[in-house]
């Protein structure tokens, strides 16, 4: 597949690793939601990212996971989420990724990073370790990574580092963020930087009106994602404000800390994604009311969206 | 007024403490607010809370703050925010609310206490240096405060001291806590607690049906608190949530982190409830797109709400 | 007293606030500690910093103390910790203090400031409030406040404050820090800056030998920090580490956080100094077992200082 | 090996992992550190800990330093640390490390953990995850691991699992909570338990005497460990204390957070112990002028102990 540059734009659903009820890795799942990101018109699939789990797997299974979706993506780009404590296991992962065709890597701070020359350093390092020809994603994520950027900052890793294509944007509050760094880009202090929004899409709305090139998070209809980024740049102001209006009430149900992740895959499996919503311990999980209320914001979000009219839950194991 | 105790339900506002734009205290504004919230059919006000930038007061600032709100308030109850990092300030507002005629206190943890043992040991302490004759509330907010109580934790400190009749529940996720803590009521082992939700009213909609008595919180339209608690007890479950659901996109944008504040005291200040946004140094602002955005939104909320279609600002100094 | 300068050296003693047994403040131990500190030399006496209880004391009562501290100092100078959640309080006690006669104030960052630009920010407000007439020390105690000053910040904070003329030295590591400062200076981008040292002198050692202008900090036995300053700017390394090495068996168990402030003043209190060792709730107390093995490094210091060779304690009334 | 008991006492040697200047693991001189630590009388050795750069190493790597310690050690216990941000990979070193003669390993709690009963059903989990047959060791490290245990946490612990049988105890301050314990065992409610203590041996000399059963812990002198601790087993207290007093000025300066590391690899290496003090990246060094600041540390050590005359660096590679 292509390599990731500045110029990536659109929808990058960030994929959940599908695990057997036994914590085993359920490869037709990946395959089944590859193909599922691909049929809807994902740009892109980011994966082993901290929804992904990847801190549970082992060294050799990341490789597998990432090798798996890599080759099931066929022509869609695939980003690879290599964050680690030591740059040994970020270089293998990164390279071994790069080899089996991925786009790119992204890279996530160690949460210990305090100071503005701590967090500048550490990716110089990092970039280092990896190596300078492997395009990647810089993620920003204080709420779950307790690390925070300034603006100033993020200019300066991206001015320091040439390998640096994609900011994956995913501050709270974030929209400010996001002017400022386009306002750098127009003052000429700032080179082409893509920048995608997180957050399970909470302000994804905004975020594409101060400038995002596109959302790059994990909610489980990422059909509204790429449906809101295109009517946003098409200047449907309104016609993307009610679509998503529609789906705030589950993405705010599913972007709940810890047991988000649970949400999403809970709903996955119930359009027949994945077969089941377990994680690897230590994971979590959701209660029978809370699939309750899940079930009742999807009758509510069917109501404008017909595609959150999901089919029994029989069908999960297709 | 009458004293709290754990029959307390309905919608307490939380209100912000008006400022002049030079930062001096606005009294004049503070009747207004007041009013405001009696008009609308609040059950109760509580004032000097963290998004009452209680902390930038000084001490004899705080208490007529609190005796200007419940002189105001007349028959409306008022809970004053005492928490403090030393317990000598902490008992001579409590303790000066109460003869001023407040209905009790509202305290936070210290945010340094880590263990549970830290936990119940200090609310403890609070107590015997408030007064065992106090009503309190409990606030558990772990986003802000950083303290993160479990309902194990919770219960002993209600079945410790009798005089803590009421939670101001903002855990995030938080669901499952009210579930858990309603069950403890059914087995005998927590006795009866007034749980009012915060965080914005974010989760207000499923709060309400997972046995919460109200909500305790400060989003500038504190009338959908009202209709939608209402709503909710007498069972109408869709028209609350299409109420809720109508809101949340603003809810949302106020419930942003640093600025939400900001957010409120602008929309409060557009309906000309306060003479100005301003906060008192250190403070948070909000900016000219900021402010389109909100307009927007408004706009939006006004197609379902009509109390969203606001008069132009200048009304705000009537 | 003369104002502070960026020329202060020597051993400001950090004083614990005393109380009397039932949390009231004790006004004849103040008096008593000003006095001792004025009798063994210290140059200076820094008053209501964070092992001064400051949180636990209300507007009115911190005033009261600093007033009793700079009444009793005479020439020697006080330096007052004004450091407050608002700015209100805070200028209120600079400007009171600085009326009172004392020779500048301290501040410290909020705990929850974390980007360079957010601690450079607050520090420029900061002096806005209380005046940029009032010289001033920062205070750099990342262990207990959260908050990491590289030497660059703290180079902008002084450069941009021309008011700033102290750093009050307790990062750990912090050696390195001190070189780089001194180097700075060096090469021309730091004015003249006075170095005081914390962290209950647990590296004061090297600390001057790094180029520290003295120490700033709360040792039970101040007489040690002036003589370690005195012999280390003499050049006499040997004995100045030989006296320090004396008594590093009982600075490291003064400074063991949470129970450090609780050793200190059981010891000024055997001393005769302090009436009581009781702190203001919520405080810390140490065990009899305790008690004993500080009477035992006591005795073990006395071996090689005779000051340390106490009489019992029935004394401390006296 | 034997099997690690709640008998285990004496002084474990917490082992730093020896790379060359490149980076790569250095086997000689794990060979040649394994065979000293024997030497000198150590019972056991530590691999793997925190100070061991285990976070650094790639799942293969980590087995194949364990191995290589366990093989060489002959008769002598070694315990692996095996915590990790995923029970796959903990549990995979943890068997592969009992399988190749490990007599138990080490667990430390996830960073994130919070509440006692997060913490007690962590625990739970990663022995289920291990499996119950493996004897562990319970690492209580606070100040780095930002996890605080109660004694009641650890006693819960240590009934809820037999497996655990020590506990590696490095809280600060952390001698209250060693009486504590050792009282819960006087009252009959935990049961059997080896305490071993780290931070450096900053409190070795009182955690002795508060009932710990030896030291396990990295201090580049772990002849002194031995001695204190059997001098302190032995009742000479004075000798003790005069040993450990010798030392504490050097102890100290090993003990600062980030440079530890390098300052206890770079006295090994001037043994002629471990052949590079490189540390894997992100990794600390210190300057000429901390080395010579060691130097002159290590030249008053050996006025006492004459262990600490060392000679000439060139040995290193002997």
């Amino acid at each position: 597949m292509t390599k990731l540059t500045h110029e990536a734009k659109g929808t990058f659903a960030i994929a959940p690793t599908p695990f057997h009820d036994d914590g085993r890795i359920d490869e037709k799942s990946i395959d089944r939601l590859t193909d599922f990101y691909a049929e809807i018109g994902c740009d892109g699939v980011t994966v082993l990212g901290i929804m992904g789990e990847a801190p549970k797997l082992e060294g050799a299974e990341s490789e597998e996971v990432a090798k798996r979706f890599i080759k099931r993506a066929k022509n869609m780009q695939v980003i690879v989420g290599v964050s680690a404590p030591g740059f040994a296991a970020m270089r293998s992962l990164a390279r071994a990724s790069m080899d089996a065709g991925a786009a790119g890597v992204m890279i996530a701070p160690l949460p210990t990073l305090r100071t503005d020359d701590q967090i500048t350093g550490y990716f110089k390092q990092a970039v280092e370790a990896v190596g300078t020809d492997i395009p990647w994603c810089l993620q920003d994520y204080p709420l779950t990574l307790n690390v925070i950027f300034t603006p100033g900052v993020i200019r300066k890793i991206v001015m320091d580092n040439p390998s640096c294509v994609m900011l994956k944007h995913e501050d709270w509050p974030g929209l400010e963020k996001i002017s400022t760094l386009r306002g750098f880009q127009k003052d000429g202090s700032l080179r082409p930087l893509s920048i995608l929004t997180g957050n399970g899409a909470t302000f994804l709305d905004f975020e594409m009106e101060r400038g995002a090139d596109g959302a790059m998070t994990g909610y489980a209809f990422p059909e509204m994602l790429i449906d809101v980024v295109r009517l946003s740049k098409e200047g449907k102001r309104d016609a993307a404000h009610d679509l998503f209006d529609a789906h705030l009430p589950l993405i705010r149900y599913e972007q709940q800390p810890a047991i988000g992740l649970a949400v999403r895959k809970h709903v996955l499996q119930k359009r027949g994604i994945i077969a089941s919503s377990a994680q690897r311990k230590p994971g979590s999980s959701i209660s029978a009311i809370a699939k309750s209320e899940v079930d009742y914001l999807l009758s509510r979000v069917a109501r404008v969206d017909r595609r959150a009219h999901l089919q029994p839950q029989s069908s999960a194991a297709g």
